[in-house]
């Protein structure tokens, strides 16, 4: 069936005519009657052989009101009568209703007695809409009643929804089980649930005006899903939709941005200590090759390089500006650069918005517009791009090359990325500040990220999102093809009440957050350390072909461990088949354990931990190793290491490769071992079984979402 | 009211000798009479003039049944008549059902007709007792209905529970709102669903023959909690109790095993690689001031020690007997230990019953009863008293001395704790190797470190508890004293497995554990990282007087990701009174933020920072301070850790102490800063905003189960 918008378009009119702010009940079920949204059958009758043959069309019971503009307190008027079982009681309540309107006020003008099935049975739930100031409009599912709105259960999906994301709601919820049928009842008709919230997701996506939205209860039973009640809030109130520049445009500038061909630095300085002098040295001893361009009102020259009084008196073009300079003096500097033509401003002025002053930033994002020209912050440290050795900040260089991108709305995190890059040796592509971010954000670094071939993994922190759907939209693209990792800060009310009042951004619902991004398939880090090692792990691993993973250690007590880091970390535990599990009884002890976790015991020379992670390599029904080593003075530490990553690469000359993740339990010889490991692309972790699993889960996560595990 | 055991005693006795092994209806109502749980009112009448009046002292609804040994389908009989409403429906029912029943079965025998109060209304909920293998006797409760059985929202205490137990309980399920009312129902009367819970477990606790019970629903109300249905069964089958030697026993043989005189090797080598080598070595090298009897049969000295052929040649008393030889010879040489009355028997050989050899581990157990040796072990790696020098291990010697007494169940995870503690510098009273717990386990540790003046925390690694019931008790005390924290591995069902392998311990319901830890006061680690993190910074921080944290941030970024920490770990960030929130304005740029986290700001220099925290530590209401420092050149690393250390020194002179917790966002050179304060008595983390506030959790939960925080 077509959706009837022309209808729900003359029904929207006429509230919006009237002046009113929601829509009646009768036109509440016009527009789910326009839009296949399946509600109770109801009918007015004139007389008692009249609602004897409608009741009996709709099946029993029924329910039956007087229908009446006088009568306003139809209960206290004896007008209702609930429970109607057969088509004798139907004419009997008919005549006892209409004597019971004469009696409560004789020349009331009745209409009728409007009869109404009634649905019972089945199980109830909610479906709505909300409007989101970031994420825009949302379909909702939970179940009805009151235990599960004391359990707060319910999920939400960008609006519109399609059937696979309807379908995922109805596993999305915690109390799931009660829609497959428990103790005997029937299972709910999930085609029939699922296309409900579709078209509940589809109406408020057609109709921004529809603010509000609720079916409650839905009845759901074997067959059918019926929305007993609607609801529907009108907002007719034009809002902007937020600026969106087209994404061959963000691109293009972007690439100018990140990999410029020349670099201004307005607010250049000779002066030790400067923003202006450290940002100069940072473009220099990080080894940039293009051209800088000091910018300064007097100086000739600063630290070698020719000043200029303004870009407009560069001779060449500029791609990127970086400002060093205080906040007043930014908006005349960036009308030139304007003027210029500059791809974009790296803002590292603070002065703006995070102080009150909204208006300044105001005034900068007024230009940038005008201009087109991309705004980086501002109150920001700048952003490193380490494929063009690009360190446009006035942080220490960075210099560490990798496959890992990251960003952060704060600057104080965004020296812990950089802490932890250079300790860890995580190799990184980029580090970007976005402060408060006036214009460029997070999924205009996505779109780039996307496209670059340095860049392996995605990994972002935010307090907020400025324009959630946006983000959704590209994050859905992007995570089919690379890892998103997102750090939402302010996940809990008293962490966003913090984040209002450090970035003026009023974090939003986390349940919304938390919805949308599994629908969008980002990976959500818990914890700042989540975060970087997942950024640092998840690129170092080979995507993992299929579900089952084994683990092969041998200390049994990390074995245990490890087993319940896996379910934690929702990877499945390959039942070890019998054939597979002799091959592996055959090189480890008697007293040792097959099954999965195969446990070697402590005592076993190098070849046992080499024979057996080669046969976990070679048969194809494993997909993932996860080693748990034991050191003894029969296998040190180095050795294991070594002999590890030698089955790797002999399985790897045969075109064989699977992720392999490592928990080192011992004295502190077992952390050189974990480092070697990780530089040979094993992520490994000592006195820790929780971490290792934790990166594996994350790109396994990733690659269902991705669709690549089948 | 006093509990009728006798009646009780009359009824199992009964059930007994019928050779039953449930109680009927009748049975289970009159053993809940004898308990004061309250049960439906119910008689029985011969007349419809006595139905009509036992009916209305009931109170309607009420449900009438035929009672008849010759009827026991009284439903198919018409026997039973639901929803009875009135005295006059009370006369007419009665009639009815004996008219139905001669119609049944003509020659009946009818002994009259049951009269019950039907129960509605209220809360349904669930009260029941289970026996566990570890932990005996428990009570369970939760809400009624299927959506509850589909969350598996139910909660458990040890029984006999008390009445704090009990109300823990009601507030101990997810749903736990539900209770209080929510939508305009009545709140339950808490006192008498906690009475109900306390008497079932009163009851299963005077009667052990009691296997189950449930009484299931049970109707809250305002005004009463009523059991509408009673399921006993019984198991007379009788179970020795497992042994437990007294306390005093306990303590005393400990307290020689743990810091003993002198220490026999049983077979000790001068050979290298040899286990009972790196044993002397290891008390050698330990620096252990005791006497140190090597044991073998030829040797007449081995390492520079005298050596003797058996135990008994040793001339003086030996307090502990470390095992170096293979399985099949320790039950002669552990004999000769027992008529030497040596305490404790270190039983480093592997074999036993994790080889499936549970006999000889039997064997062994008898000999230790029988001579009153205590068994450590075997299959473990020795254990360490650093306050003794007692390095009683085949592992490397340790000897960063301090105040954690860990132990562990699997070899793998005490080498992890080793390398661990001597990474961290995270020094230790004593390491613990447990293996497979043949006698001495966690809760002869706890009553050992329970009065050990070395230790301030306990940290203990467990697959399973042999005697959860025993650990709980002392647990319960010990932790009103030192903090006991726990890692249960074997968590999940694939974890449990995984431990079942291992050691042949089948790790019980995690649920169970985890609500028995809780009343029990000991706090839970998640995760082997946890169980080292809590270890090593609890006993750093001072005990806090009050539950007010406040934040003092550097980086505003950092302070909403503390702030998510904080409602993650259960911490309460103070509302900020108006006039310290103007104290720390004076201290702070006009556009940092007061309130709660205090955001200072990225730029300040180092007397920002120690103004703040001195205010933070001065102020009477603030009990605890979480920092966030962020790396500026301004204030670098060093220069914040020391002056926060100077700060703490200050007012620690002036007789205020506080627990401080720092996270330090920056790069590397934080690693440092990190460290010093650190082991200046300040838990701080680099690139983690999440580890500083668990750990201040960690001591939090402590005081509170303590009852510290007042």
């Amino acid at each position: 069936m077509q959706n009837d918008k022309a209808k729900v378009r003359q029904i929207l009119d006429a509230v919006k005519a009237a002046g009113r702010d929601s829509l009646t009940a009768p036109e509440g079920k016009l527009v789910c009657d326009a839009y296949g949204i399946t509600v109770p059958q109801e009918g007015v009758v004139g007389s008692a052989a009249e609602a004897q043959k409608l009741a009996a069309s709709m099946g029993f019971p029924v329910v039956m009101k007087i229908v009446s503009p006088d009568i306003l307190h139809k209960t206290e008027a004896g007008g209702v009568i609930v429970g109607v079982k057969s088509a004798e009681e139907a004419a009997k309540a008919y005549d006892t209703i209409i004597a019971n309107a004469r009696n409560y006020k004789a020349d009331a003008e009745v209409i009728g007695v409007q009869v109404q099935q009634m649905l019972k049975g089945g199980q109830e739930v909610i479906v709505g809409a909300v409007t989101d100031g970031s994420f825009g409009k949302l379909v909702a599912f939970g179940l009805g009643g009151v235990l599960v709105e004391v359990l707060k259960d319910i999920t939400f999906r960008l609006a519109p929804a399609t059937r696979d994301d309807a379908l995922s709601m109805l596993d999305g919820i915690q109390a799931a089980e009660m829609l497959k049928g428990v103790r005997g009842s029937d299972p709910v008709d999930r085609e029939a649930l699922a296309g409900l919230i579709v078209q509940v997701s589809q109406l408020v996506a057609d109709f921004p005006e529809i603010s509000e939205l609720d079916l409650n209860p839905v009845f759901a039973s074997k067959d059918s899903a019926i929305a007993a009640d609607v609801r529907i809030v009108v907002d007719f109130a034009a809002k902007a939709p937020r600026h969106r520049p087209a994404e061959a445009d963000v691109l293009s500038s972007m690439n100018r941005i990140m990999q410029p061909k020349s670099v201004a630095v307005i607010g250049a300085s000779s002066e030790a200590g400067k923003i202006g002098n450290s940002v100069m040295k940072n473009l220099i001893n990080g080894g940039y090759k293009g051209n800088i361009y000091p910018i300064h009102p007097k100086a000739d020259e600063i630290l070698g390089y020719k000043a200029y009084p303004s870009v407009k008196d560069v001779p060449g073009e500029i791609d990127t500006a970086v400002f060093a300079i205080p906040a007043k003096f930014v908006a005349a500097a960036l009308t030139e650069c304007g003027e210029k033509k500059i791809a974009g401003a790296v803002l590292i002025p603070s002065g703006f918005a995070e102080t009150g002053q909204h208006e300044m930033q105001e005034e900068l994002v007024g230009i940038g517009r005008k201009y087109n020209i991309r705004l980086m912050g501002p109150n920001i440290y700048g952003f490193y791009y380490t494929p063009a050795n690009l360190c446009a900040t006035f942080c220490t260089a960075y210099d560490v090359k990798g496959s890992a991108a990251l960003s952060s709305q704060s600057g104080g995190i965004g020296m812990a990325i950089i802490g932890f890059s250079r300790s860890a040796k995580m190799g990184v592509s980029a580090i970007v500040g976005l402060g408060n971010k006036s214009d460029i954000d997070e999924d205009d670094l996505l779109i780039f990220f996307e496209q670059d071939p340095n860049t392996k993994v995605i990994a972002q922190h935010c307090e907020d999102l400025k324009d959630g759907r946006a983000f959704a939209e590209v994050a859905r693209r992007v995570s089919k093809k690379k890892p998103v990792i997102v750090l939402k800060a302010g996940r809990t009310s008293a962490g966003a009440k913090a984040a209002s009042s450090h970035t003026g951004a009023l974090a939003g619902n986390d349940k919304i957050y938390e919805d949308v991004f599994k629908q969008a398939g980002v990976i959500r880090a818990r914890s700042l350390r989540e975060l970087l090692e997942y950024a640092r792990g998840v690129p170092v691993l080979p995507t993992p072909k299929g579900e089952n993973v084994v683990i092969i250690t041998g200390a049994g007590g990390s074995g245990v461990l490890l087993s319940d880091a896996c379910v934690d970390n929702k990877l499945s535990l390959m039942p070890m088949p019998d054939d597979l599990d002799a091959a592996f009884r055959k090189f480890i002890p008697p007293f040792g354990a097959a099954g999965n976790p195969v446990d070697i015991t402590g005592g076993e020379p190098p070849q046992t931990y080499k024979n057996t992670v080669l046969l976990g390599l070679q048969d194809d029904r494993i997909h993932s190793l996860i080693l748990g080593y034991w050191h003894t003075i029969v296998t040190p530490p180095m050795v294991f290491a070594r002999i590890i990553v030698e089955a790797r690469d002999e399985m790897r000359a045969k075109g064989i490769e699977k992720p392999i993740v490592a928990s080192l339990a011992g004295d502190v010889e077992v952390e050189e071992a974990a480092q070697f490991l990780y530089e040979h692309g094993i992520p490994s972790y000592a006195y820790s079984t929780e971490l290792p699993v934790q990166v594996l889960g994350a790109k396994y996560q990733w690659a269902r979402g991705a669709g690549l595990l089948g």
